[in-house]
Formats: structure tokens, sequence, C-alpha cells
């Protein structure tokens, strides 16, 4: 998803080359209008089909909104439902209101990136007039709402690590700092033309942009905010505390696979040629088979590890080898594909019970899912992608790994430190739907604050 | 979503400028075959675009059935879910046949409308051969396809009010003449070039035309039907009567949100020029906007008002939103959507306890989300479109409101004093899945019969 | 969905026209570049069409495999939902990689067919580098994705009538011969240029292919698998079993009837000419109105003969009309597409309860839906489309029945005799999820073991 500078010349070399095949056919008859941005002339084409791309590809996105919801209304207790529920609509909320009025003009400042420039930008977004709105190979509109759902993503996956344990609204103003400055800052840096740009880093739909660091400001709220009450026990007793229904958090996890078809395909920014559209193509399958063999290596494992099967775990496989394919959808042949997204299995299987040993309660497993595989997937770009070098990657992960989780710790301790993170322990033995919302999510047979 | 007149000639004057430029050139290769209908054609590649945004915002609509029918489940109790599960698939298919064996002719008699040609038009669609369908600049099909799930919408509208208390095969009869006869009537006045389109009356994709239909039928048949049982006591007291499944209702949310994308986005009718694929965006990010100002005004607002975060307003909130901005997604700049949709928020927090002080049983809140908000949404649209103005826009909402109310309360008056609305009381305690569709939404788990 | 012979042709056709339009104005102009793969050619626009419908439609039917997943989960206990949410997550895996290892190119050999060929091409499939995608009117990635998609609906129909009962390897084991051997075997007799092509056999998105195809493995597993514990008393009981959750299942009906829109309209294998376009659109139309009639039927036969309607019946009365109109969505006149659902829903109403007398325990009513309507469907070709004739596709119907359920019932039979289909009758009774899975559904509300 880098700010289309490639893209762009391919897209205005479409135009240029189009202009001249049309324009003098035309010149020819004398009673033939100008050509104009109202006529389907080619090179329109060319930008009716990359605007078309962003706002498909943008719906799939934004759809995974309500997956990240499904899953962790499914993946957390009856007791904590409708709090989930709240949170994931909210932070969607707030992510568009945010990216608006701040995050989009600082995220992509123009191409002279400079710190002054970006501050210089910080303001609400503007769309043109459509008869107007020419500037590039797509229309304005289009892409702001490709990106803003991006920035909607990067917010959902803070929210399951952090569940059942914390005040709504302190989650909610990390949410407004998150998406108006912290996802922007680092994302300019790479696709608003910034120095990890400018050195050669290469993600190219955000393993790290976009997962990492959802997961680095999650990891940061999770140390802050302490595990779950009762959830590790004083003598290191690791107590499951198994989510409430399967049959949503598997829709959520096919909701979000959906989605990634637009996440990733329509991070190769445009559409209207021949070769953008089997980019686009080869991006599907290979995300398509990543997810694959995420979910087929957590099966294996699972059963050859704990001799049963875990559907936590496949969901979660398949999530891993989505994440690990986003930094690098289109270079890899099929079964290198295949690899990436088997390690991401590989990665999940072994790192959601290394999180609980060193007792960080991640509730719905987004650390090891979006963190640990966009790691995992972002140096891996080395491999099939031969302008990447993995020292690079490993300099790109590092510098966004540090500003997130530190940038991200500040606020999470500011607000720990201010209006206080957790709810009292009798509300959270009560559960948060009680407490925060004041409404239950299965008044008739959730348990409700019968069970801790 | 008028009837294509203004977006015709720019289709047209594309496909002449077009041919032009293409036609000579071959017309110098003595060679080239004559240019068809089954080339690619720059003419013909308008008409592809405009066919692919009915086709595809189509379905995002179609989807809407499931938003609706997740949500009034979720907004149920458990005794009456497979009941509001049969209502939604059924009402869907009603209005299929029945927009197909009436509507649609009725709906769009052509450019003359008049009483007389509507009542000749009053006959089954019939698709075109694909090779001879070249009347227009969009495949007929697509353009039914895309009519047809609108007024699927309306009818969705109407179920969720009358929850809980309502006969199966009333309701059902009820759709067959909305779907029929009462949506496409209204419908007909503007966006089938009737005389409001005449007077300048503007309604893009249907605040009034679909919300407010769907809202003004609902009420009828609430005052008709009366409250559920219990529901309101003697006192004045207002009995709560929570839904069963939180999830479910938010899930329904965010599937309408994204068919939203497709009912506002597709309004536009055309996708194939610049200009039009821009104004698609435009709408794509305004719509998005004024959803998010509705959930973070009802979330602010419940807080501030109830001291808890209420989930169903800002679910509704959402919905507000959406229908506020419905009636214009084009004209308005991003903070005037915003305040548009953040003043359906408003209207949702304080209306929703109103009708309950009414003892208007609305048990999804319908009538506040597509009814008021619709009204809401129609009038301010004088303030961002210079083509409109409010007076003419009250008109508006005046007459299709007297319309579809009158005859939708002399439908459900009918039926009332023919083969009657309610069940029995025993069977509306009981629940109506037991009484009307012989099944247990959740046999294993529903309380049922065991609650009021 | 055949393999493209016509549509090649046309999109050839159109290239070629193209061609001649853009590249004499090009070398007027001396300055101009050649045309290439990267520019907006009238060339390019049709190929980018194509791919775009493949992609489009993809990620639709991928969504089916949702829509089985909470189809399947509403109709099976709480008990073993957990069981029916990872089956059908890993088949869809599964599906991926085996039709990329093996299947795709065993399906698809070429235009001369031979088994000879056929094992020649018995490797993983290769996407071509975007830039050099060229060989045809449409991405390979594009049309692999939609045809891998395909088998794995095909995988999903067994799933659901084997619940409940089947141990998981054994089910994923024939989820890999399935797919790898079986599915693409047949597929390819006809899809892939085979002896039933050469025939004149018909079926133009698989009404057969896949959904007779998936109801043959099925009913094969079924007979050799027997009927729940208790399903079936020894005086010719028959105790229903109803599902846990109905909104679930009325929710997959929906998603599966939104997939259907990619399932048919994507099996014109191309957009990119105005004939295409409109003819995609024709079967969107008679694909949406074959499952409201289907749906209507249901609902009305079973008010009729049960005296109530059944929500159950409703929704397989739906997917039934679905199934009925796959193999021909684009020659009946829409009154023609009513008539095929409606037989459709009739069939459903009619045929599983006759199942239950026969002692074949169909879980989900897969096999009246899939195999049943699909043999209807694929029969009644022959009433609307000129070049189809009943006895052809009676030839058709009978041979890839029989290859289908004579090679599924000896996999079956191989694994029944090896590691054995069932769990114990204690797994069984306690549910399939403790037993195999590990992990309740809904631990909080489940009953699980308490209830057979």
């Amino acid at each position: 998803m880098k700010f289309l500078k490639n893209n762009l010349n391919l897209g205005m070399a479409a135009i240029t080359v189009l202009a001249i095949a049309t324009v003098p056919a035309l010149a020819q008859d004398a009673a033939a209008p100008a050509v104009d941005k109202t006529a389907a002339t080619a090179a329109n084409v060319d930008y009716v089909f990359n605007t078309l791309l962003f706002l498909m590809a943008g719906f799939l996105v934004m759809f995974m909104a309500a997956g990240f919801a499904m899953l962790e209304a499914g993946l957390v207790r009856t007791k904590n439902v409708a709090m989930q529920c709240t949170k994931n609509i909210a932070l969607y909320a707030i992510a568009g209101l945010m990216f608006w009025a701040i995050g989009y003009n600082m995220m992509y400042p123009g191409d002279d990136w400079i710190v002054a420039d970006m501050v210089g930008k910080f303001l609400p977004v503007t769309m043109p007039d459509p008869a107007g709105d020419t500037a590039n190979a797509y229309s304005v509109g289009s892409d702001w709402f490709f990106q803003m759902v991006f920035c909607a993503t990067t917010c959902s996956i803070v929210s399951g690590t952090l569940a059942e344990r914390i005040k709504l609204w302190p989650f909610l103003i990390f949410c407004v700092v998150l998406t108006a400055l912290i996802y922007p800052i680092q994302g300019s840096w790479e696709w608003g033309a910034g120095w990890l740009d400018d050195m050669g880093f290469s993600d190219f739909a955000g393993s790290t942009l976009v997962h990492s660091t959802g997961g680095w400001a999650a990891l940061a709220g999770a140390l802050l905010l302490g595990a779950r009450h009762g959830k590790y026990g004083p003598n290191g007793e690791i107590h499951p505390m198994p989510g409430s229904s399967m049959p949503l958090a598997t829709l959520g996890t096919f909701i979000l696979w959906l989605g990634w078809f637009g996440f990733n395909g329509g991070s190769q920014l445009a559409l209207g040629t021949l070769e953008n559209a089997s980019a686009v193509s080869k991006i599907f399958v290979n995300t398509n088979m990543a997810a694959c063999a995420g979910v087929v290596v957590a099966i294996i494992l699972t059963q050859v590890v704990y001799g049963k099967v875990d559907l936590t775990m496949a969901l979660n496989g398949a999530l891993a080898g989505l994440v690990s394919i986003t930094a690098e959808p289109l270079t890899p042949a099929i079964w290198q594909a295949v690899v990436i997204g088997a390690v991401g299995g590989v990665i999940v299987v072994f790192t959601v019970p290394l999180l609980d040993k060193m007792r960080i309660d991640d509730v719905v497993g987004a650390i090891p899912v979006h963190l640990l595989a966009g790691i995992w997937g972002t140096l891996i770009v080395a491999w099939t992608n031969g302008d990447a070098n993995v020292v690079t990657q490993a300099i790109g992960v590092g510098a966004i790994g540090a500003f997130v989780f530190i940038s991200s710790f500040v606020v999470w301790a500011f607000l720990k430190f201010t209006i206080g993170l957790r709810p009292t322990l009798e509300e959270e033995i009560e559960g948060l739907d009680k407490a925060e919302i004041g409404i239950e999510a299965y008044p008739e047979f959730g348990t409700g604050s019968q069970r801790i």
C-alpha cells in the first residue's frame, strides 16, 4: 500500500498512451466534442477501475470490523460480550472520525516528507468535487475510504487482547490517540513516503504497519493492565477461561478471511491494466493459500501436541497465515505462500501457551496472530522480493515496534494513573456488561455474574 | 435513485463520443469487422461499468436482509426468534416476487407518468435477451435487481417494530400489499418521474421513499396492533424486555452498514465515467462518516444522560446516521455529513424513550431510526443541495407520509377485522416460535415459555 | 462454467477488434509508445473486467464457506457445534491446498481431454508473472480462485449430512480425496472439455457437477455411517433432534443466497462486453427469483401439510430453489425461473420426511437440497435451453452420479474398515465437541452432555 508512487507512474503512463490513442481519432472528426471527464475515454477507464478497486476492497475491509466483533464476542465470556460489541462498533466510528480529522493528512503529507510538513497537514480531509477530482489516477474519496478502514483494523486488534478487564472510556480514549496520531505517524514513515520507504523497507499491505502496530499497542496495554482476575493462580496455574460462542468466533474468522482479499488485493492500489488485474489475482490466490496452510498446520500440530484438534487454534492459524502473507502477497510463488502461511500457523500454536507462561493475558490471541506473525511476515519478504533485504526489514520492524510500543505505553500509563484502566474487582467478577454497559449480552441464557 | 434521467444523458453522450472515437479508426481498416455489442468498445465499457455498479450495490443491499434478520433476532426475546427469522426470509422472497409481478413496472411507468399509464404497466417485468439489452446505458436486469432489493428493504423495516405479537400470515399479507402497491406507487411519484419529481423534491437514495415509508407502515401497524403483553403497566410503568442476543444485533448492524455502501453508492446509478466514479466514492465517504457520527453521539449522550453507554443505542445511532445521510449523500462536505449523521444519533437517543412514553411499542426502534431520522435527512437536503428547498422537501415528506400511513392503516385494519392480527394471549406468552412456527430458536438454552 | 471455449472466442474477437481500433491511431503518432500490457487499452479492458468478475464472484463464493458453517452450526445440537465449525474451516483449507496441488490441472487438462493427458497434469498449479499473464482473456489466478471456491463448496455439502456422528480425521481424509480426485475427475468430463461436454451435456454453474456431486458423496457416507444414536427407534419412530440455533441457520442461508450471485453470475465467465454484462444481470435476477419461489412454496406447503410454517423448510426451500436454477440460470424467462425454483421447494418439503422414512439420517437436509434439487435442475435445462436435451442431461446426471457415488462409497468403506468412521457410543452421546475437539461451543449455556 505504498503511496502509489510506482502505480501512479503506471497509471499516468496509461493515461498518456490512451489520450494519444483516442484524441487524434477525435481530432480527425471535426464534429466530435472534446474528450472530457464525463466521457468513458480509455484514460478515464483506468481511473474508474482503480477507484472501483479501492471501493470494493474498502467495503471488504470495512466488514472486517464485524469480523473482529464476532471473533471477540465469541472468545470472551458471556458477561463481557455486550462490552466487546460496544468497543468494536465504537472504535470503528472513532477511527473514521479521527482519520478524517487528523490521521490521513498526517499519514500522507506529500512527496517531501518532513516533520514540519506533516504538522502542517494536521487538518481534516476534504473531498474534491467529483467533477474536479482529477489529480490522481483514482478518486480521492475512494483512496481515503480504503486507508481509513486500514486504520480501523489496527484499532480492532487492540480490543481483543485487553478484553474482559478494561473500562470502556480509557479504551476509547486510547483509540482516539492511536487512530489520530500513533498509526498515522508510523504509517507515514513507509506509506507516506517517509524515511523507511527511502531506506527500502517493504510492507505491501501492512504486516508491520497495521498488524504489528496493533499488536504492540495491545502488548503495551496488556502489560500495564495485568491479567484477568483468576486467570493465573499463585503457583503458576493457568486457568482456561473458554469463550462463550465458538460459532461466532468461527464466523468472525471467515469474515476476516473474506475481508483480507480486500486488504491485500486492494493494496495493489490499481486495477485498470492487464498487469495490475493479474497482480490482484495473484494476491488473492496467495492470500487464500497462506490462510489455508495456517489452518492445516494448526490442526495437525494441535492433534500431535495436545492429542486433540483445537478449534480456536485453527481459527487463529488462519489469521496468522493471513497476517504472515500480508507484507508481501505478490512476489511469492504459491508454494512459497503456503510455506509462509504455514509458519504463521506454527507461530500461533507455540506462542499462545508461551504468553500464558509469561503471564501476559491475551484474551483472543491477538499478540501471536498480529504481532508475532506480523514480524515473521515482514522479515520473510526478503525471501521472495528481490528489492527487499532482511536487515532493512528488521530495521523497519524494530523502529515501528519501538515507536508504537513506547508511545502506546505512555498513553496507557497516563490513562492508568489518571482515570484508571480497570474496573473494580467486583465489577470485573460481575462482568463488564452489567458494570459498564448496563445490558446483558444474553439476558435469557448467559450465566453472567453467577460465574467468574 | 431518480430514474436515470440525468445519468442516462451522460451515458448516452459518452457512447456518442466514443463511437466517434473508435469507429473511424476501424473504418480505416477495411478488414475490421463492424463494432458490435460483443466487443469491448468504449461505448460498451460505460454500459458494463454501470451494470456492474448495479450488481455490486445490489448484492450489498440484498445482504441487508440478513442484517435486518440478525438485528431483529438479537433484539427480540428467545421465544420469538425463530418467528422473526421466518418473517425476514419470507418478506424478502415476497418482495422479489411482487416487485417482479407488479411493482417495478408500476414504479417506473416511463417518462410520461400518468395514473392510466401506471395501471397499464401492471404487469410482470420481462428481461430482454442479453444480446438485445441495449435500450439503456445499463442492463435492464441489473437495474431491476437493484430496485428490487430496495423494495425488500422497505418491507424489512416493518418487521422489527411489530415483532413479538403479530401473527405470521397477516404480516405476510401486508408485505404483499406493501411491495406490490404501496411502495411502488409512492416511489413512482419521485423515482418514476412523477409529480414529486416534477416539483423538485429530492431524495437521492430513499430517506423518505424507503426508510420513512417503512417507518410509516410500521407505525400504522403498531397503533392497530397495540403493545406487547406486559410491556406497559397500568400505572405508566415501562417494563424493559431486553433482546436475546447482543452479538447478533451488533452483527446485524454491521451488515446493514456494509449494505448501505451499496444502497447509497449504487443510487448514483452510473459508474463508468470519471465524474461518476468520484461521486460514488464521495458517497461512500459521507455515508460512512454519518454513521460514525451517529455512533459517537449515541455513546456520549447515553453516558451523559443515563450514566452508562447503551449498546442498542449505539447500534441504532449508526443506523440513524445512515438513514439521515441517505436523502443526500453526495452534496455534503464531510463535516456536513458528520453533522447530519450526528443529529440522527441525537434523534434516536431522545425519541426511543419518547415512543415508550406514548405507549407505542416499537421492539427494535425502527420508527426513530427509519421514520424520524428519515424525515430529518430529507428536510436537511436543502442545506447542502442548492437544487432542493425545504418547503418542497416537506411537501414530499408529508405527501408520502400521508399516503403510506393511511393506506397501510387501511390494510392493517382490514386484516385486523378479518383474519385478526394478534395471536391469543396464551400464544404470545408462550412465544410465537411455538405457537406459529412449531420450532424453538434455541431449544437447548432459550428459556422460551418459562418467561414472559 | 464450461471451460471458456465460447467465451474465450468472444474475448479474443474483442481483443482483435480493439487492437485494430487503437493500434492504427497510435501508429499515426510516431511519438506514441507501443501498446503494452500496462496500458488501459480497450483490449485490456475486457481482460480486466473478466478478471474482476472472477475475483468478485470468487470472494462471494468463498464466503459461502461461512454460510455452510453457520447453517450447520445452527442445525446441529450444541454438543456438536464446535466440531461442525472445525470441519467447515478445515475442509475449506484442504480444498484450497488440494485443488492447488492436484485438482485444478486435472480438471482442466486442456482442449484435448484424454486420460493420459489428465494424469500428466497431476501437478501443482503455478501462477504466471502478472506481466506475462496474457494467455487468456482473463488472469489465470482469478480463474483458479473462482474454480477453487467451487471445489470447496462441493466439500461443504458433505459436511452437513454426516454431522454429529463422524470422527474428524476420517472426514478430513475424505475431503482430501474428494477435492483432489473425485471432484476434479468428474468436473473434467464437462467443464474440462471432456466427453460429457462433447455429448452436449449442459450444466451452467454446477447443479450436477457441484451440488449433486456433494450430495452423492454425502449419501454414500450416510449409508455407511448409519444414523445418529437415538434418531430412529426400533418400531419406526423418528425422533426429532432440533438444531441449536435458528438465527445462525438463517444467517447461513442468507450468506449462501448472497454467495450464489457469485456462483451463478461468475459462471458466465466473462463480463467485459455488453452482452456478457447483460447475461450476468439476467443470471442475478433468475437466481434470486428461483430462491424466492423456493421459500414461498416451502412456507405455503408446510402451512398446508403440517398446519404450521416450518422455518428450516423455508431455509432449505431457498437453497433448493438456488440449486435448481444453477444448471441453467441464463436461458429461462423470469417466470420459468420461478417455476424451476418453486419445484425445488416442493422437492424439499416432500423428500426431507421421505429420507427419514428410509432411515437415512441427513442432519441438515443436504441430500434433498443439493442432490435431488440438483438432479431436477439439471434435467429441466432442456426446457429453456434449446441446445440441451433431456436424454443427454439424464446421461450426465447418471454418469456423474454413478462415478461419484461409487468412488465415494469405496473411500468411505476403506476408511470405515481401517481407521473407523464413528466415535464410540459414549463419545457420541457426550458430544463430539468434548470427544474430538476438547472445547465446548457454548461452555456457559450449551447443555452438552446432559442431553442426548
